[in-house]
């Protein structure tokens, strides 16, 4: 079971032997291997096909071998050693096994933390102020000095709406106590007490499974069939070309028609009686297919928000953590306000959400509302993040990667299109879904783990430490794959 | 910052002369200490009121020392060590800093578990299964042999109602596949495909706190006040005279009161269009004021659902893990098919629910899924409550704090009232909630924590290694306390 670790000079020089011993054409990728990752293998090695005999969950999951992964290869029970580009949906932010969290876990300082699971919201351990001031704060989006922590990402997308629905019946309540008929008539489940308020979403939206949540999911028909929803409103998300550069002015129309219509959307919502508490949305729609938009877009519409006083929530579950090349996607519009709420998830470890002052989610509680061991790693993974430059290293990355993928779509122009991404968090299209759901097989037989988004798109979902010669790598292997569907 | 912990046999003379030293009358506690955690401390040890100058959060809230903390002793950053009658919302299972909690963060074999959260749902880890049949399957609720972990509570009602819906519908499709409308409107939140469907709940519940659970709590109105919510129908919990066995023939007509009511609104949310898929209650109402029903009031309630269709819910979340003297409340009422659904969190350290086979979550699914380190603790947790017949304990332990409230309640009659429990999940009554918060402010001063629940009651959620001697330091203390306000 035990694959060696390697070091700096090895890993290098077998990745250059890995290179040149590689089938397939090499055009797409021309830059030798700059950089390493310490705890990393020297490349995938595939033993049998994915899912292999022992490692079968069902046709398309297997068992891990967790152990036995390293940096951005992720080992199955079959031996399988495969360069992870989806990490764990997007969660995993520095590798598997990163040596700074293994060495957090045998710190004994450490110890309490994993055994005691506290209330936090009661009963918080003496050093949790600290250390969120040392992770979630050091990283608070601009305008924001608050941060409430939870489980998943569900449950923090479920309080953020639970805050903006608070905030806006205590804004119409000029801040005053509820009346009696509000305390008795939402006891059941009834108006005043439990109002007619909506979340306006996006066509194409994921932000969670949860009742809630779901309201304001649209990605797939299979999420939210079967289930009781809320009659909310839904603004279209703009459907632009790309790369974004070369349709500008053709965007920009497609984002004014999208954000007039938002704004009939709440006006109309409010004529119904159903008043828009608060807008959600992605800095850039995943689940529902890798959607861009313009910074331009994003600073409209959250001039929109304030006019009709909604608040804004940015839903950077799974564009938060650095994959775009900024920590946060949202920075790249360049605002100093950009939201009244930010959600996370996923490469934060733990979820939660960030707030303005003006949102107080006093009445936000549950048992456990997050967990003090996540945030723990979460400094750690930040700390590596700052020493290693990592979101400089993805915006290399990032860049390599994108130019391949452009490459490539100029290489296989009936197979490929819409080539996409900002860092790492990137995208692109195939034909129809039939063919995407094999060229993701095929890839991984070849030793590359993928995933689909949306209705025909490839994701890339690499970690933080997915570096230049990764990229490379990738490349050339995903060409061979292309060449057999050509 | 240390107190150094103490062998069996100084513990136990410690805690003799402790009790003989004690100020107040000492009727209420007559046996001597018989038991002993080897990793407790030897009782509280007061050096402020609480919250101190260092710790205080807010009035009613501390910072805390888990690392100081041992067993049923919880510690504050003012160095005041409680006795813990409260335990994290109910949320600890085995005290703190468990020996064999501690043995399992530093056992290198566990390390992966901690530092690779998996996405569950896709890329289980090899160990996965085995560890769910050592942990949460080898305590499966009779009839049940499926289970899905979650992250919390709220997650784990909010998919085990979505199970509901979608088992509701599939049999209403008669399992074939949905139609074009079914996929087409669910996208946008209506019916057919977001359909008009129910959960019936009862009035004094608590299910959590996002959308879906939250339509579903009716225990306070600050819970709920400001949200969205949905028409379902809210049954009236039967409200019972204690004690239990006193009182048979009036509380049979209560109960079948409630139950006549409850079968109505089924019928009547049928014909309202909004038929009722599942019935959620929990064996005893806790947040909302431990409120008890018999085991044929749940009998009849489960054969009800059946009669109707509806999916039968037992939300175990707070009663789960073994205070009430089995491990599951529900085992009280002696069936072989209690439930379609138990759900779960709080003492089992992972959120998650049980369902029967003719329940197919398969689109229940989410980034996480759980948490493989959380279920790790559960089979430490699950070893240790076996090999020291915890059970057991807790039943004796139980006992003796009943027999105790009730013979205080005898010698407070104007203060005390209703007493009330199963195992050590016991409650009672004071004579108003200002009298009742006061109280509890004392006993903490005293150095024992405690909590309230419903209007007027106090609760008492000790983990499972509270002993009969802790019951009796707490009834000697609790009695001085209650002198004082005679």
């Amino acid at each position: 079971m035990s694959s060696p670790l390697i070091g700096r000079r090895l890993a290098l020089s077998l990745q250059k032997n890995l290179w040149l011993s590689a089938p397939g054409c090499r055009q797409v990728s021309k830059a030798a291997a700059k950089a390493e990752v310490e705890f990393d293998y020297d490349g995938p090695s595939m033993k049998t096909t994915v899912p292999g005999p022992r490692s079968q969950v069902n046709e398309m999951n297997f068992f891990c071998n967790y152990e036995e992964s390293r940096g951005n290869y992720l080992v199955d029970v079959d031996g399988n050693r495969m360069l992870d580009v989806y990490t764990q949906i997007s969660s995993i932010p520095i590798g598997y096994n990163h040596p700074a969290l293994l060495k957090l876990v045998t710190n004994p300082n450490n110890m309490s933390a994993f055994v005691n699971r506290p209330a936090l919201g009661i009963l918080p351990p003496e050093n949790f102020p600290d250390k969120l001031t040392e992770s979630l704060l050091s990283v608070a989006p601009s305008g924001m000095s608050r941060v409430q922590t939870m489980a998943c990402g569900s449950c923090s997308n479920e309080n953020a709406y639970k805050a903006m629905f608070i905030t806006y019946r205590n804004k119409e309540r000029g801040y005053s106590a509820p009346s009696v008929e509000d305390n008795t008539s939402c006891m059941i489940n009834q108006a005043p007490g439990c109002p007619d308020l909506s979340i306006l979403s996006f066509m194409g939206a994921f932000h969670g499974r949860t009742l809630g949540c779901l309201a304001t999911t649209h990605s797939k028909a299979i999420h939210k069939l079967d289930v009781p929803s809320f009659d909310w409103p839904i603004a279209p998300f703009p459907t632009l070309q790309y790369p974004l550069e070369e349709f500008v002015r053709e965007n920009a129309q497609e984002e004014a028609r999208c954000l007039e219509e938002t704004e009939d959307l709440i006006v109309k919502w409010r004529q119904k009686g159903k008043p828009v508490a608060g807008i959600v949305i992605e800095p850039i729609q995943a689940e529902g297919g890798d959607n861009h938009a313009s910074a331009d877009f994003f600073i409209k519409l959250r001039k929109i928000a304030t006019k009709h006083g909604c608040a804004f929530h940015v839903d950077e579950v799974q564009t938060g953590g650095g994959s775009t090349g900024k920590f946060w996607a949202h920075e790249h519009w360049g605002m100093d306000d950009p939201a009244d709420i930010v959600s996370f998830s996923k490469k934060l470890l733990t979820g939660g959400f960030y707030h303005k002052d003006e949102l107080q989610p006093y009445r936000i509680f549950n048992t456990w509302m997050g967990d003090p061991s996540k945030n723990l790693f979460l400094c750690e993974v930040l700390n590596v993040i700052r020493k290693e430059n990592l979101l400089d290293e993805v915006a290399r990355s990032g860049k390599a990667l994108l130019n391949g993928l452009y490459a490539l779509q100029v290489q296989y122009p009936g197979l490929l299109s819409r080539a996409r991404g900002q860092g790492t968090f990137c995208a692109i299209d195939v034909c129809d879904d039939a063919t995407r759901d094999k060229i993701l097989v095929r890839t991984r037989d070849k030793g590359i783990l993928l995933g689909g988004c949306g209705q025909q798109s490839i994701r890339f979902r690499p970690s933080l430490v997915f570096k230049e010669y990764h990229v490379h790598f990738f490349l050339n292997v995903f060409n061979d794959v292309l060449a057999e569907f050509k």
